[in-house]
């Protein structure tokens, strides 16, 4: 089979960005082949280790040495660089837009702006950014169609488990009417170990100590980063329009940690649902702390996220997520970029 | 978009055969004239209620009378009157065989031998059934392939989730190394009863009366229907070559009802799980009552079926299935015939 060169532009090469780096010239670019497509990546813009743009293809394993030591990518730039991530976002010569900077779940950005900007002069875009999706996703699938271009978000969710390309490629004709989940690893992790006997406090610590919590923890605790992924989910699969500042949601901050010791005693658990449902025309969805039955799916140990979708032709149908990193997200990427060479169905 | 006739025959005309009989001229057929295809029943062979074939289309809802009150579908027929199943497999004008008879787990006839016959004489066959991907999947396929014809089998196990179709359509370039799962809802209800102080025979009468276990509860006691589900899954996600009558197989039957509520004091169940893994170039199965911990995904509860993928790109990815009956499972025989109008991957 022929292939045709796929230039990649990356902004953000935090843990997401350097892990999709790492797998790329392998297992990725060899699917990616399979599939006529040969990668390259031109472009990768950061915001502390500046961003280099080369229209032959940057060597990744410098860059991401360079990142990882704290460096500067300049070194690896050629031709007048960029001022600026939007800059880049608008003039890297690039096919598709990989966005993977951190996000600021509050206000969706600055993810949202550059998936714009990308879309607009006519890239694709592929993101593992729920920021987007949680805020703009009905006006950027818009700005896409008319550009004739994807905006792909599988990473957005559950990391790697195909959560959007599972209802999109294989259930077809069947409509979803809700969806309950537990999409929080933070919070589940903080709320297993006050049930096992830490303080709240110290569960928090060994979350952030295990790379689990946001940098800023409090997105994980007071319900932002489901909030997030709710939106998402329901705009996505629910053709809602929502947005996360929008949302009811309550954290876990206020639980007594009797009361979530209390109910694992009694078999079930407290854990922080995400849930979603259509009522008519909208969509009524919401996050907070739920105690669970003994056995509900949703209180799954060893899960870094479950979601049950509520259909009208099958009934309901979980995804379970186990334990999960950077790499599982990076596939998403992937995986995004595969249906890149796929006719469109 | 223009339409291509699609001519389907149906084997079996019981409880999943008739679901599908009733969904088609709705939801099915719409979703099935999206995709280009018009899709009209031209053949319909039971082994109680006679057959019945005509070349312009069937009156589906007369046939589904006929059954359900115990008559003879001869009265629908036109012409010459095929002399057995197997005769009407191999002369019924059609496209498509959909094959949904009863299952000896056994021997996983008379299926297979409909499936190979169909797709000698150039059918595409779709399955609900799982004999044939237990018992004969490689050579089926290899049959199918010679003919360029499809052999799909959705159906096979978890009703309409779609197991197959998301590790063939969402999973690309992942390698599934082996999984775990609850398959059988007849031994988990029984062993939950048993748990909440019911006796072993009422706790089955209890499955038996819900519509829930086989016409002959030892198929689901001795773990017959677990170990026909274990092939089919190795079969066709691991690349084995397995068949349930050579399977390491253990049912129920064995079990201590002391044990069984002690397991559930504790937190935790036994259940009936199937577990297979990648060993070499050689996959080790097997079935068999295990203590599930607290928790255990595969422990949920209202679960028709539980089975989680281990994999070496994205770690486990559970399918979680609720209560579920026969509309689910002729959902798969619709989902299957829909991808026989998409172009093949």
């Amino acid at each position: 089979m022929g292939s045709r060169r796929l230039r990649l532009a990356l902004v953000g090469f935090g843990h997401v960005g350097r892990a999709f780096a790492r797998l790329l010239p392998g297992a990725f670019a060899r699917g990616l082949r399979d599939a006529g497509l040969a990668p390259v990546v031109t472009g990768i813009a950061t915001s502390r280790h500046g961003s280099a743009i080369d229209p032959r293809g940057l060597d990744l394993a410098a860059a991401e040495e360079i990142a990882s030591q704290g460096g500067d990518l300049r070194q690896l730039h050629r031709g007048r660089p960029p001022r600026g991530t939007l800059e880049f976002v608008a003039s890297v010569p690039a096919d598709v837009l990989l966005e993977v900077t951190p996000l600021d779940p509050r206000r969706g950005e600055p993810a949202t702006r550059h998936v714009r900007r990308a879309l607009e002069r006519g890239l694709h875009v592929v993101t593992a950014n729920k920021g987007p999706v949680a805020f703009s996703l009905s006006s950027l699938l818009v700005l896409a169609r008319r550009r004739r271009r994807r905006f792909l978000f599988e990473g957005a969710v559950m990391d790697g488990v195909p959560v959007f390309n599972l209802v999109r490629s294989c259930l077809p004709g069947v409509r979803v009417l809700g969806f309950r989940g537990v999409l929080n690893t933070t919070t589940t992790r903080i709320l297993a170990g006050v049930e096992s006997g830490r303080r709240f406090e110290d569960a928090l610590a060994d979350a952030r100590r295990d790379g689990v919590a946001e940098a800023d923890p409090s997105l994980d605790v007071d319900g932002w980063d489901a909030a997030v992924k709710t939106c998402a989910l329901a705009n996505a699969l629910l053709d809602a329009s929502l947005r996360p500042d929008r949302l009811a949601r309550r954290g876990i901050a206020g639980l007594r940690p009797a009361a979530v010791r209390a109910a694992r005693r009694s078999g079930g658990a407290i854990r922080l649902v995400a849930r979603a449902r259509r009522a008519g025309r909208r969509v009524a969805a919401q996050v907070g702390p739920e105690r669970l039955a003994a056995f509900d799916v949703l209180a799954s140990e060893r899960a870094d996220g479950v979601l049950v979708l509520e259909t009208d032709l099958l009934g309901e149908i979980g995804i379970y997520q186990g334990p999960s990193g950077v790499e599982q997200t990076a596939y998403a990427l992937f995986s995004d970029l595969l249906s890149l060479a796929a006719p469109r169905r």
